[in-house]
């Protein structure tokens, strides 16, 4: 069974792995799509991002679905045959957080991937995975796997979302235009907003979100005073999706929030220094999103219905044997919104 | 009538001022107790804060009480000779935010002691005022007018509670033990915390504030780890009050609050430099908190019925003959948490 | 300027009606369409509802929509010639409610066509009509009357959805599948539902509804069992729009509700016998929901849209010399969902 | 080791009762108080209520506390000799409930001294008992045992206080002044209520909760018109926690609470004939709670710390073997609020 393993920045290679045994409660699968998100990217262009670095090859990958392969004597919810989407997430189910319905935020969470802890958690970007019955989330049958592999990114939004309080009838603001803004774009119109505005520096994923269902858009290179028609009386968006990790984008978005609004923090970069009068005097709700919990069988439903259709978003299709050529694909956000990976 | 005028930094003085004429709404009211704010300090130490800047002379205070001396011709809640808390805020009760029960941040809002707009809104340090009804609110009868002048200030902190949703039950971390930090640990008290611990830079407020109610404190001058016991299982508080203004306190708070807890920004400084990852990855939720709306009331009706017993923190009351030295020994935290002057 | 007036149970007449003068802040709208609302029905078929009842002959109706005729000198918003909504509600805009947000429940409301108060309030089923520039909510040129007139109806769906928290998710049941159970169906979609179940007695109305956009129907007479299947593990739907006023239906939700599940009762029937241990073991939350708010403009941008689609939902359009007949085509709920006038 | 077993209405026995292994997470505890519940009561008066029925003897009670004897080897909580108050729910910890943070609503839960499930769950009316470590929540040295057996009941209310919302600065209608509303009162206080006002048909326990801290009470049967005052402008109480399950009060406050006020059922009685159109047009949010979850180990705490002082609403501690006399004077309402077991 071959992986995607990286070593070092810019050196990832498809090497032979080894196949974890079948428990009762297992479902091997077999992987056919897997989607490059951006903390694979950083691993591959930086070899991690703030404290988490790589210390071991690691094999990439959480965004995956595939096809059932076995199963274990006591799994019931899917069978050999079956699509699945993996959620990467394994948390512990008995700590404080997990039994507080915040699994997401677990003591001793496992997830696919991940070199936050020491041995890696080794990731799906492989041929063939061996995961537990809760991790592989069935899909209708005839869905694409390409489709089925948007579930974790996806699930991602719609955890943010929730964050948000209700979005029916809200306008949104969405700062950045890359795959996560593109499906908070979605998300918001999913959700009934009234109106969705979205921002980025460049203009190629801006038409994407346009397509996608923006109602309008911004380059703020372009364009510096492209959202000042949204200052007045204190501001515009009841709720603002920040998702670039750009301190300039979410202090713009200071300038055009409403009193009150809720500011979503999709973004993670380094960090960034805010202007506190204005956040005191507006009193925005500015809100950390991390992962999901139960959106991720959300977003294999709305997926497989096609209630959000995120085909637009999907730029190509890439052999695990070119997985270097993906990567650097995905890396190009000119030409790029979501690359996948074909097992 | 003689008022107390700030022309300048360091420069207050004790001059005559009209006093306005009553209209058949308003209520002429005796002033005899008022408390000098921070914003009052900033005027007096700086001339302003961040892009409000005294731009002509301006009449200080708006912490302030008296007696009923006449009422308009209308007016119907207040007597001449009953004791009234002044709320300083007049909103235009016409505008979007106040028609949505957020008059805090009405477009056009006249806040006693402001150079926030031009001419200034002249404030309450005089020995008369002219106000609306809405604006003069019935103390009950022997209450100290010292008492009562709490009430702007306790508005503020119930206020900032509000916004932290409930308290009851509620691990509570207070930084920064100025008269907001204090009055929000007697709030946090009132609303049934179940811990409240306060930090600041100086013993002699902490000492205060746990008179007052809190559980423990940490000075993070004398002891930088102070707080290291409460970083387990990323984080012990569900909800912080930031009531310094001091980034390092709101960074020390990001490691001891847990996910998803509410942190509000009640100090006003600069802009601060915050690590955004930790607020993503602990899904904080941060919120700032501006004045007051219908909590001025509520403090009013608390303070005279000694709910929240606020005289611990009233280091001295000083003629208004002597504003100066008033205002030097506010300005100076070893020795004072809140001064009054009487008039 | 002739009017469809109420003098009994039965006894609708075309009469004709004197046009209020137009005032400065007034605008004169030519009704081009006006839905007939339950409760215009039960006026005519019983005179009135509960304690309501006709004391003097009233001109019925409150969905309206028509053509700017002309604006008095003060009013900016709209222009001679725009088509408009006609917002019903005419709240006092200074009483406690209407400053906290919530002019639904003003204490001195004028709504059309209401005998609530008396004298009445006279309704819109008329030929013209004087309104407030608030009331006239301006439609995006070229959209039918007839959608425009469901603003009305489409709000009131819009406010119990926001009773209901996010709906991003939920799995809803409606009970009951009048033309208020069929728009809460479209407004469950709208707002991101990931399931629909509608119930109701009799077919024509749930085949509707299905076409609308419910996932699933259940006939309860024909098919008293038909919910069962969501019985299990205390229940499934985590939201419940209880619009047909009917106590069986409520009791039948209980059933199939998930502790803690949100219960919008819209319907208005007579007092309901209900099995309180259920509501306190299951730990419901049930809340009444009462005409709308903001969501008029919300209902009126969505509308014109085209984001939620009614037209199914329109039976027919009657010209209002044959205002009887279409009351009674309105009032036989196999044969009609909603009936409009056009005037 | 001697235990209270009801066998039948009225037929309570003190009998011997084995005592269960100590497994290595277990705690052997020697009970001293035990409190003496309305279930309880309902067992004794009418062997069961509604569909929960006494099918074989049973040991009552689930309000105790007492020493622990002996632990298994796993414990670490607590040794022998700590006080502990045992919390009678031992919900499955792997149902969606639980893993949602809503133990309470456990798929398979065993709560002493029930008869909800067969074989029955048996109590904690007993000289000893094993529980698991979770079960027995440390209670700091020097607490009386009779105030740590209130920490079922307190628990019970602290829940229902969460589910009303914030609490600070509401006024607060308490329906029912047996012990769950006289320990509603208490709660309301702790939270920051800002006024208070009690209910009953009773002169007796109405004196108990305004010693216990209620602003003003009604006797509803000498008094029937006693809230009326409260009409005025749509109502006056943010909040309604009903503690009778009486109908009569209910309705009573309906007409009392404001718009969109929180009526929080905690009362269980039979079915309701409630008027809905009031329900609807006051939106007011009817809430069940039941039991609680994470409020136990703060009713331990709030009562060490005499936070919540229950000492006036512990009527009598009366032996084990005078259990019958006990059950005689809890059924009592004009003479007893709280009665106790010594065991």
């Amino acid at each position: 069974m071959r992986a995607i393993v990286i070593h070092a920045p810019r050196d990832i290679r498809v090497e032979e792995s080894a196949l974890a045994d079948l428990g009762p409660h297992d479902v091997q699968v077999r992987i056919q799509a897997g989607g490059i998100c951006g903390s694979d990217l950083h691993y591959y262009q930086h070899g991690g991002f703030g404290t988490v670095r790589l210390q071991e090859p690691m094999i990439l990958g959480h965004e995956i679905a595939g096809t059932v392969a076995a199963v274990g004597a006591a799994v019931r919810s899917v069978a050999a045959g079956d699509l699945v989407a993996v959620n990467p997430s394994r948390p512990c189910l008995v700590c404080r957080y997990c039994l507080d319905g915040r699994s997401n935020q677990c003591l001793d969470m496992r997830f696919y991937g991940s070199a936050m802890r020491m041995p890696h958690v080794q990731g799906g970007f492989r041929e063939s995975l061996v995961c537990t019955e809760a991790q592989a989330v069935r899909v209708k049958p005839g869905t694409e796997p390409g489709l089925a592999a948007f579930a974790e990114p996806l699930a991602v939004c719609l955890h943010a979302a929730r964050q948000a309080g209700p979005l029916m009838g809200r306008r949104v603001l969405v700062t950045g235009a890359g795959p996560i803004g593109a499906l908070s774009v979605l998300v918001a119109r999913y959700a009934g907003a009234r109106e969705v505005v979205a921002t980025d520096l460049l203009d190629e994923p801006l038409a994407l979100v346009r397509a996608a269902g923006a109602d309008a858009t911004v380059n703020m290179r372009g364009e510096p005073a492209g959202l000042d028609r949204f200052k007045a009386d204190k501001g515009y968006f009841d709720v603002v999706f920040e998702a670039s990790g750009s301190e300039h984008a979410l202090i713009a978005a200071f300038d055009v929030a409403r009193p009150g609004a809720v500011i979503v923090q999709l973004g993670i970069g380094s960090a960034m220094t805010l202007p506190m009068n204005v956040l005191v005097a507006k009193e925005f709700n500015l809100r950390g999103t991390f992962r999901f919990h139960e959106e991720f069988a959300l977003a294999v439903d709305v997926l497989a219905a096609g209630t959000i259709d995120v085909r637009p978003l999907l730029t190509a299709t890439v052999p695990m044997a070119e997985a270097k050529a993906a990567f650097e694909l995905a890396g190009d956000r000119r030409r790029a919104m979501k690359v996948q990976l074909a097992f």
